[in-house]
């Protein structure tokens, strides 16, 4: 039967994938991946062709974006194919917009889910997932443009007690986004604005969640910014009032200085 | 080698587990489950225990509360031991109280996330995650008192023109989660507390996600309250401000009437 399927593979490795998704994977006539939305992580192109026992084709933006009608949605109208992404599926607009474009061509589609770190990084470090307010994402600079947007993010969801997660732009370390951070608070310090949460706000930094080597550590800006995470993917924490429960989670999960 | 491992079974059915999930299950001595935090869904015990070829032995809120210490956690002393529950384990707060119980008696813990509806909704609604603020859940009345929390959440994050998600209670259905709103609003009302915005505000009723029968219906309210929505579990979003891309998706995948 032809139709595209989002299958996800989860938060890290290869085996992080559903036996649902497998089995979609298994059944399709073509495979396709992307790593650009969301990086390959602990997976390796070969290892998941192994375990899939599937040849994948991995695509690009351009594949998925300009190109996708005479590219994966040509083939989607008469072929039963997968596009393979890690995370959950569709936490990217990208696919929410390709399965909208499928469906107007008539193509059937559909979603499965797998973990992400949107739903797992509360457990992981011990927060609770209803006090965690918006998320943002943090940028490299544009020129000398960064992005205040994840600073006043944790701002305004401090202002009501809440957590807030950072996710960090593919390939960036925590000490870089820390870095960028503090360049937004001495900017916004001479600009006048509301400012100083890098003193005063406890984050939690988090490597290669869901992993054999994922690591939490929690501490203030400048300590955290020395702290070896090893390599990507990284996410940061901004901590906002801290229940009890929390509280105590905190210093045994992410040996917090509280 | 003796262990508590926390394996996520997923969004909605026995095949939502991932293959590192179902490993971890296949090599353990004993595997438990609860469904008390996050329900069954679609899934069958007898099904979990043919697909996962083990036994299963469900465990209640006793049992992993006053009663861990002489049950799971004394078992996980010296034996490798799961715990399933649906979603992603760690949503759940009293799963980050037990890993804590058994990290004190010196009990190694490991935790297999997997899909969750936290992760899941944005896209199942077509909304953009970084654009949902804090989420509540919906809960029975206790006696003639209502919890105000959800309502004053939606409230909140509407100011912000941030989406909210609602859980609801395990086995609520929509319309009796709208219908506690509407109480809400009518005592907010009498009480002249900030209010209307059942009026004003699109809901999106989000029904077995991650099913072949799953069920997503924009609306305000009142028609949403006699939508038909079928079996739990069932959740609902508070739409904020919407992005263009975001209306045009939740016209299409939730027939929104805008």
């Amino acid at each position: 039967m032809s139709m595209l399927t989002f299958v996800g593979l989860g938060i890290y490795d290869e085996k992080d994938i559903s036996l649902k998704g497998l089995e979609a994977v298994k059944q399709a006539d073509l495979v396709f991946a992307e790593f650009y939305t969301s990086p390959l992580a602990g997976r390796r192109l070969e290892r998941m062709e192994e375990i899939y026992g599937k040849k994948i084709i991995v695509l690009n933006r351009k594949d998925l974006e300009e190109k996708a009608e005479e590219g994966i949605l040509k083939e989607a109208k008469d072929k039963n194919v997968v596009l393979l992404s890690a995370g959950d599926p569709m936490i990217a607009t990208t696919h929410v917009d390709l399965m909208l474009r499928a469906m107007e061509m008539g193509i059937k589609t559909r979603v499965i889910h797998a973990s992400s770190i949107v739903s797992a990084v509360a457990g992981v470090c011990g927060l609770q997932i209803y006090k965690f307010g918006r998320s943002a994402t943090v940028s490299p600079p544009f020129g000398s443009t960064i992005s205040e947007v994840p600073y006043e993010t944790v701002l305004e969801n401090r202002r009501r007690g809440l957590h807030t997660l950072l996710f960090l732009d593919v390939g960036m370390k925590i000490s870089e986004a820390l870095e960028l951070l503090e360049e937004v608070e001495r900017r916004r310090e001479r600009a006048g604005k509301e400012a100083g949460i890098l003193k005063e706000v406890l984050f939690v930094g988090v490597a290669r969640a869901g992993s054999e080597t994922q690591v939490v550590k929690a501490d203030y800006a400048d300590a955290l910014k020395r702290f070896d995470f090893g390599e990507p993917p990284h996410v940061l924490v901004a901590v906002g009032e801290l229940h009890f429960m929390e509280k105590e989670a905190l210093v045994r999960l992410a040996s917090a200085p509280i």
